[in-house]
């Protein structure tokens, strides 16, 4: 099988009016690849932003919250290292965060607190801080508005991602209205230290606070539907800001573009799973609330042995109907029914009858659909999950050493 | 590296006064090898269970249960079968497991509800029930007291297992007493849907009360030491018989013998682990109470990126720092030291300067050994986990297929 390859995006965050970016090889990464990316604005605009819940947050997410609250919600300049996570680094890493936000805020001559940094890569080591230092004036001297500046900021934050994970979409009706979105990452079983970094951005004139009365309930359905809730990494960072060229739009138009380009980015990073072969959405219906049903889907989605079936083309659907059944917000398990890619399997207590090759068959598709239903009550959800392949193990038994 | 094999036990089954076994290939298994297991007390003798959590607990699981109420943990007869669970099969899948009881009670001319039924294999497909009868009167026709039945019985029970998983050990100090068991199952990440069975017989006199009081606490030091709590398979089933015939014992000292079998077979489990190279203990000290700290190991334990850095040696301590991160149970995490084959790598926020070669040499070891040390109380948990590498996705993903 040839190696996954999305179509580019139509357009990147250099599409929207009034920013630049760069992408530059600081040295960080031993590969020498690129790693470090910056994005400035023309001038200060609103940002909002969602950060992991991890207790051990890096030094960057750390920075980020705090100037965010400071500057309220206004931002200039975005830089972000990969190859590096600065995370369990101590006050050693936060002096880091701070110097990098510093050297970009000196050059743009703007207050620090409007600089966000982002970081990404191995953890528990201290940042090369001289070489990222001189890679940030590097970035500077780079700084573009073309497209090849956009996709040279996509390639500068990524680590093991196997390729460019960027989306966009116009607003049906509005005149220039636009969102354009890149992210990082490779989602996984336990995705708690795949750090996920997105960085969203629209045209449309929108406040900080309605970026971030959005930006929870956007993360919520789309990178948080592949990061199963609370297993978030260290680092894990996105942002959403609004450069505010474009006509207003209608809010609900706004936010459907939005939800969709997020979507994408977070199916993106199902897909490339560090080997990943499909990305496969479990729907969970009739659950007690969609509480539950997301509880269920969650497990579900987090076992091995589910995952390495999905890889395996194999419809052993029992793995899937007993993973249910160790959920405690299972009402009546009797009710269960599951259906893959359209095959019913399972039903009343007892397997169906259906053809183990066809529905083999039906598996080896980019997109699986496992439907579990039950009858508790309205709840419903939707998680994508990557498969766990032979490729996974060897991305991540020999990442540092 | 060559393959694990483990050095047989002193004792089996068998060794036990009264009690007989045998093991033949009924030909539930493609493969042909011994799938059907039979083990035979001389009169009925005091028996404990401890038995799957999982809603969806298999038919022989729920007739163990009913069994045991029934004859008042009374029992002359284990009936087991490899290559099919008997697992989400309905009433057709209850009538089956209740025809095994039956064939094996009239033979023995026995109450049915003497003798119990386990099931281990794949999932949601029926029995098929006329070559597990004539298995069965086979195994009825092999019964033997030899030290071989006994090993007959345990390569009849195993599936994905690598080597049998037998231990044994006298007590100190009684004249005869003794204990024996087998099992089968490959700890996992999420090992709810890998059957663990677990049969441990002792020749002290000790009562069905005492036994089934022992037991809960016997398997939590051990099998669920290793299976993590709450991620029960369709048919886990341990069980503990008491044949009598030796001299009574002090209770502390019959204890400790059956926790030290059980938790031999416990790593043996999650030594096999379905292409594991070592058995990890995750030691976590100094949680808010026990609960917390089996909470924070268990987390640790399941994440697939700490265990594919387990099995590649890699001294990536960032992966298991973070993973307390996001332990909820955590109060203050600033405390945190991470200790990893006796080299302190972390405390006080701050990676430690380490030799990373030495420390990448030390996880090549059978057993490895990570510390994880909180300041909120004095709660202590100590966890089995298997590595995750190339033969865990092969087993898993080409299993039924």
């Amino acid at each position: 099988m040839p190696p996954f390859s999305p179509p580019p995006a139509d357009h990147t965050l250099t599409s929207l009016r009034g920013l630049r970016a760069a992408g530059v090889a600081a040295g960080i990464k031993a590969s020498g690849n690129p790693d470090l990316a910056l994005l400035v604005a023309d001038q200060p605009i609103p940002c909002a932003g969602v950060f992991t819940r991890n207790r051990l947050a890096a030094a960057p997410v750390l920075l980020c919250r705090d100037h965010l609250a400071r500057s309220g919600g206004l931002v200039r300049a975005l830089v972000v290292n990969s190859g590096n996570a600065n995370a369990c680094t101590g006050p050693t890493g936060d002096a880091h965060a701070l110097r990098m936000a510093q050297r970009v805020a000196a050059a743009l001559a703007c207050p620090v607190e409007q600089v966000l940094v982002a970081s990404t890569g191995v953890i528990g080591v201290q940042l090369p801080i001289d070489l990222v230092l001189s890679g940030i004036d590097r970035a500077l001297a780079a700084l573009s508005s073309d497209p090849g500046a956009g996709r040279d900021f996509l390639r500068a934050i990524q680590t093991t991602d196997a390729f460019p994970k960027e989306a966009s979409a116009p607003l049906p009706s509005a005149r220039h209205g636009l969102v354009a979105g890149v992210c990082k990452g490779a989602g996984m079983i336990q995705p708690n230290m795949a750090t996920m970094l997105a960085f969203l951005a629209t045209d449309l004139p929108l406040s900080s606070a309605q970026l971030q009365g959005w930006l929870p309930g956007i993360v919520d359905q789309s990178f948080n539907a592949v990061h199963v809730d609370s297993h978030a990494s260290t680092n894990d960072t996105c942002l959403l800001l609004a450069t505010g060229s474009a006509a207003p739009a209608p809010e609900a138009e706004a936010l459907a573009t939005l939800n969709g380009v997020a979507r994408r980015l977070a199916w993106l990073i199902a897909r490339d799973g560090e080997g990943a072969t499909k990305v496969t959405t479990i729907e969970v219906r009739g659950a007690r609330d969609d509480q539950a049903a997301r509880a269920i889907a969650a497990r579900v989605a987090q076992s091995a042995l589910v995952r390495t079936a999905l890889f395996g083309n194999d419809p052993n659907w029992g793995r899937f109907t007993s993973q249910v059944g160790n959920c405690d917000e299972v009402l009546d398990i009797t009710a269960l029914r599951c259906t893959l890619q359209q095959i019913p399997v399972f039903a009343r207590g007892e397997p169906l009858p259906f053809d183990r090759a066809a529905a083999s068959a039906a598996m080896k598709n980019e997109d699986v659909h496992l439907l579990l239903e039950l009858s508790d009550g309205p709840g419903t959800a939707s998680l994508m999950t990557s498969d766990l392949g032979y490729r996974y193990v060897e991305v991540n038994a020999e990442y540092t050493t």
